[in-house]
């Protein structure tokens, strides 16, 4: 029978390996550390990340990467961002020839500006390589709530290939072959994330946060399509799905970390607080340092790059973003226009 | 002084013409009964709809139709979609010449498939006529909080106008040209806000209520565009932006009552409990008739018009939905696809 392994117990790593457990596949599931390996092991459940889950018992924990990845035909990496350079090295000398790498981390490298997808060939050459990515909370999977994720891969096989072996009746996993889009879509949307929950945080309703989840999406469409996107991929379940679900939900840990932002706190001292990687703070730097070197306008994330990393304060950033005056919706925003003039001057044409 | 009226005093009415004494204007507030017209006289707030929000004197409530049309320049119309037929010819002889109608009313017209700017433009010809649409709750724009909406017109210095006569600092007008895209999105995405709120009603989550919206806004783009709009339009703040606070606010009625058909009661018993009109279940039949003239498919629009006028069973239309089976993200839905092999079969290419 064919294996496969998942490389990160987190909440959306263990998620997906009960998808394929319930798929009728083994799976060994990797954790760093040793001893949340043995509590799953033993309790058959992820205690800190999904603790309402039974783990099934075609889902192994291992901390060893050797017993995880060995004779697997394909690897299923979730791990943050930030640990992809780390752990690809180690994974190298252990792979299958020709495993399959379905990767589900978010996010793009700072300096490299690499995709995870560009990462991993850089890393692992010769493996066909796939992003799985979506609207999907790991609780709902866990519930078997209906999901839908996109797999995307420069190549069509291995892209069908991860769908298939994910497919089922409660998670339905379309194509893409637009690898660009769907990898920069999941990353950025962490960015108006962020930004979605500073604006609660400071106040503002659901009125400020929909002019800016539209705003995002379109300056994020405006970056990928410079980096060679198709737009439509902006519209569909990775980009438009999976920036609805992250912006409009207290479950995000990015809409979470900007919600403590807008009231008030710095991010070291969020990132403290949460005890957890905030992948979309790492994101902004990266799409900053993007917009600029490729000259795309990207209002909303150079905002909240001057809150992160240069102390603006959040609520001018704020106001900034909702203030700025522009004509024509399809325009580039103009010159800023005197609106406080009396209305009635033009009242007549 | 020029002076303007507002036909409506609903939440949103009501908003409009507080948004128009903030900016120095005089409006009269015409309400349709004379005791809701002198209660808000009285007590300067509106009980029924807004009773948070203390109306300013230059809001001047009336019920007679003639003082609020008389010598006015500008008439701002925000009557339920079904009304708009029976007010105009009431207005007609009452208008100033080239009174200006600016529009916030969402839907379409069943049978004749008009647009509420083409009933204005039969009802009224001679006026110019500009829609005002994007993601605004009423309750929100009331305490100033920063708010963006569109204004549309097929003559710019109409749109111009409008956009003038609103815009300030908490309130932001955009222009569009697209008068049709705006319209389309504005009463469309409150299709999709039954069936987000059905999704809930079921108990379903987030993952597939961003599904839903995701493809909700695809299928409205796609019946536009074949009316004639610029597709870019629905990514904009009266399609995308609109749709959002539509789709993810317990506020929204057609949310509400798509959520207690989940639950289980017929339309019927939900618009008596509401006591008021769900402009989405109009809408849902005058765009099902669309797109069997025009052959545009439109699932969600189909599935929740079956629900409605058709006693479908709501739990097999959201299964339908949520189970339809795609094998490509951006390809028209292929014919069912067998998923329950053995995803093994698959694994290698």
């Amino acid at each position: 029978m064919k294996q496969t392994a998942v490389i990160g117990a987190g909440s959306w790593g263990t998620a997906l390996a009960l998808v394929l457990a319930d798929n009728g596949l083994e799976v060994d599931l990797w954790a760093r550390s040793e001893k949340q390996a043995e509590a799953m092991h033993s309790s058959r459940r992820n205690m800190r990340y999904l603790p309402g889950v039974e783990l099934p018992e075609q889902i192994k924990p291992t901390a060893s990467l050797e017993t995880a990845v060995k004779d697997k035909d394909m690897i299923v990496l979730v791990v943050p961002t930030k640990a992809v350079r780390e752990v690809l090295p180690a994974l190298r000398p252990l792979l299958k020839e020709g495993a399959v790498i379905a990767h589900a981390s978010k996010g793009i490298e700072p300096e490299t500006h690499l995709r995870v997808s560009e990462v991993i060939a850089e890393e692992l050459p010769g493996h066909p390589v796939a992003c799985l990515s979506g609207p999907s909370h790991a609780e709902e999977v866990c519930k078997r709530q209906p999901t839908t994720v996109t797999s995307s891969s420069l190549h069509m096989e291995t892209a069908e290939l991860v769908q298939d072996v994910f497919m089922n009746t409660y998670f339905r996993v379309y194509t893409n072959p637009d690898l660009t889009g769907v990898e920069i879509g999941g990353s950025l949307k962490n960015i108006i994330a962020i930004g979605s929950g500073m604006t609660s945080g400071l106040g503002f309703g659901d009125n400020a946060r929909a002019a800016l989840m539209t705003r995002g999406l379109a300056e994020i469409s405006r970056l990928g399509v410079k980096l060679g996107a198709d737009p439509l991929t902006f519209s569909g379940l990775s980009g438009l799905g999976d920036l609805i679900v992250t912006c409009t939900s207290y479950h995000s840990r990015n809409w979470r970390a900007g919600n403590m932002i807008g009231k008030g706190m710095t991010i070291n001292q969020v990132e403290t607080e949460m005890g957890m990687v905030v992948e979309g703070v790492r994101t902004t730097k990266a799409a900053q340092q993007l917009a600029e070197k490729l000259d795309v306008e990207m209002p909303i994330t150079s905002e909240l790059y001057a809150v992160l990393f240069e102390n603006k304060d959040v609520e001018e950033a704020v106001e900034a973003l909702m203030g700025r005056v522009k004509k024509h919706e399809m325009e580039a925003p103009a010159v800023s226009r005197n609106t406080n003039r009396d209305p009635l001057d033009h009242f007549e044409p």
